[in-house]
């Protein structure tokens, strides 16, 4: 069943010529997070948008599925195609350069295939900055950032991917190429068809370049880690900060103690700078592109949440080497948490008014579940992004619990959506997360989704089966 | 021909109530230009999305255009309906609340009908910022605001109304509600319904409601008036204040010396701060959310620009009733504008890069048709957006000027798409700029609006002929 005819496969190998095909890897088919393989076997990987073109056009009068793919680190099965049909990737890799840069418009054209790291250092060797930062900067590519309208660690500052963008080049589902690639600020010529692609998962056509949107680089830099007595009390520190600090705020991350101990356990090399390690804690980074002396307003900031209590203690850093340790640290969660291994992981947001209450009765929730389950829950709450990762008992492991899995997401599910949240808030849908569309979406959202689909995508080749299940 | 069958009209007024109907007047038909006279001769004003939904499916049985109206403020015709045939006003005018805000949220949901200086003032009232502000915003409606995704001073610093919208509610063509209405800052659950409706010009449904974004209050402001020697220098005065100020820049206009003289003419108590009037100059404004010394930080670095010979002067304002002067400068520009009678008026964009070139290029082009018009070129130059508009020789009225008129126009226009800029920067196309779409915008672009129209609005109810012609 999962065999492409010959004849096909020749043609498009035909159309994408020498270095366009290889045989897919098992770091293609298997997800990020490890739980499911796909069934898609061949990559087909175009070095340039008309190549593209005749790709999908070929695939279309098959009505072979196509699987968009960028860098593969997605966390929902974006790129998992697990039914027994056939299906190509249509991957980004080759689209690798960055087609312009220019300082005065603060613009930078990017293939698909950039990775992100690669954006950053070019908006920096122009200096100038590219704000986008995530855990898996060094291999995610710009093009995959925009399909899920990456999150990541600076969304207070600067917005969600789809805020970086000032438009993209793409081949539509019939093989015609949508290009907006300008470096307008402002544009008001008709529908936002760019806003349209980017979040669509794939799911709508291939975005091959993106026009992104640079920002003066930083010059200065001010972080600290400060222990704080709940997630109220850092709620109440980010509304004093905003207003003490607003135009620098760049991060305000929550850290819970069972992340650090995670740590302790599993990286034990990395140097924690509170002992013992403080229940909650905020990492906050101030960052400014002109000369003002952060260190001295971060100070006094902070000496006026010790004043009313907010915090219990500061650690403000003294060197780029402190701040690289601190970094370090909140970037290691998330792989303690895959050595510990999650039984359910949750990606998401809340009103930043019911943050706190949900953090409280989530937690009671599970315990009611079994009193020894640990959580570790940290995130972007500045955002109102929460990553609220549940694991077994200590000494135990996530496979006993499966039973429980489905009870424990339904009814976490259920308090994020009572509590007007959202059920992924930075890593999209994917195939994860469909029952949970069904389940939360606006119906009216949904019969448009699946009516635009419809209209884009006739013949429903475009990654199938992700973000929207059309009936 | 424009008459609406008795019954049918009878059937709406029954859903509407007592208070939904009202004859249209002169303010509904006429453009705020007063170029077209429309056919609409009825004005439906439902007080919920229910009654507009019932409103809506009745329409759409009787295949009956709708045109949604907001504050009659638009500058593009996109409520000007002249065809001969029946047709009905939409209006938001009863859906006038402010629903709720959310000091912690930094949320407002603002019904699609309240004036946009009511929001402003409601977010005010909260000690908190919503900063859309353009000249008509004592009578244009945020819906409006929302179906244009309009523009105005601040969107250097904050950006359009896109990027100011948290979700929607719409009554889609089929008589659904579509509700989007959340505060989450990140939501990553299916396609973007919210910007395809944002800037779609009433042609894809109708708002009746906005969530929108608020922003720590401004404590601290700095408003200056600076002389440069061309566009030019107004560009690298800019890149001097983004390096040494980024964070605070919310306003950066540039003026032209023949808007000066238009209110010199035309608002002679006015007082005009410098003298004699200069060829070009600049309002810069700083604002800050915290309590940084802006007067010392403005002084510092238009004393640099000064050394740069970037400047030739510098006016920084010691009052709020000096800066409220210059800002009723900036604001009367365009109402001496409409005394003096433009030929053509361009409301369009060009990557910063190109931005003096144009303005040079343009303004011979304009003298070798007759070397006795007038320029006022003036605008957002930090977005890249001007108004560019053309007068008749002193003495002389737009009228005689008529033949020209479509020359000028093509020849502008011409030059701004190759040098890759936007006939419409902020206004929209409504219907005065379907030509332009047809002509300058990517035909898969067009492809792809015609498709997404014909499937949310298959029998082409809402706004017909505006923003999007289809075949």
């Amino acid at each position: 069943m999962n065999i492409l005819p010959t004849a096909l496969l020749q043609d498009l190998q035909s159309i994408a010529g020498d270095k366009g095909y290889r045989a897919a890897t098992e770091r293609d088919t298997q997800d990020a997070r490890r739980r499911y393989i796909g069934t898609t076997q061949h990559v087909f990987r175009p070095a340039d948008p008309h190549t593209t073109s005749r790709l999908v056009q070929r695939c279309a009068e098959a009505r072979l599925p196509i699987i968009p793919m960028g860098g593969a680190t997605g966390l929902v099965a974006g790129h998992i195609m697990r039914e027994p049909s056939a299906s190509i990737f249509l991957s980004t890799e080759r689209m690798n350069k960055i087609r312009t840069i220019n300082a005065v418009d603060r613009q930078l054209v990017a293939e698909a295939g950039v990775v992100l790291a690669n954006v950053q250092k070019a908006a920096a060797d122009s200096h100038l900055l590219f704000p986008l930062s995530l855990a898996s900067e060094g291999s995610c590519s710009i093009g995959g950032n925009l399909a899920t309208n990456a999150g990541g660690v600076q969304v207070l500052r600067y917005g969600n991917t789809r805020d970086l963008v000032l438009g993209v080049e793409a081949v539509m589902p019939n093989g015609s190429v949508l290009n907006t690639l300008s470096p307008l600020r402002k544009n008001n010529t008709g529908y936002d068809l760019k806003n349209l692609l980017i979040g669509s998962e794939g799911s709508l056509g291939l975005i091959t370049a993106a026009s992104l949107k640079l920002f003066p680089a930083i010059k200065q830099q001010c972080t600290a880690l400060c222990p704080v007595a709940s997630p109220a009390a850092a709620l109440a520190l980010l509304t004093l900060m905003q207003d003490l600090l607003s135009e620098f705020i760049s991060a305000f991350e929550l850290i819970a103690g069972q992340g650090l101990r995670f740590l302790q356990q599993h990286f034990p090399q990395l140097s924690q700078p509170i002992s013992p390690e403080p229940q909650w804690s905020v990492l906050i980074e101030l960052g400014s592109s002109a000369a003002h002396d952060l260190q001295t307003l971060l100070e006094r900031a902070l000496a006026t949440a010790l004043d009313k209590n907010l915090i219990s203690d500061a650690l403000i850093c003294q060197s780029a080497q402190q701040r690289q340790q601190l970094w370090d640290l909140r970037e290691h969660i998330p792989l303690a948490n895959a050595k510990v291994g999650a039984i359910v992981s949750f990606d998401i947001s809340l009103p930043l008014s019911e943050l706190s209450h949900f953090i409280e009765t989530a937690s009671s929730a599970i315990k009611q579940f079994d009193s020894n389950l640990r959580i570790n829950c940290f995130g972007h709450v500045g955002d109102g992004n929460l990553h609220f990762n549940i694991f077994p008992a200590e000494g135990s492991t996530a496979a006993i619990y499966t039973e429980q899995q489905a009870r424990i997401r339904e009814s976490i599910y259920d308090l994020v959506a009572k509590l007007g949240g959202s059920f992924s808030a930075e890593h999209g849908v994917g195939r994860d997360k469909i029952a949970e569309m069904k389940r939360y979406a606006d119906p009216t959202k949904l019969a448009l989704m699946q009516a635009i689909k419809h209209t884009i995508d006739p013949q429903g080749i475009f990654n199938p089966g992700a973000v929207v299940a059309v009936n």
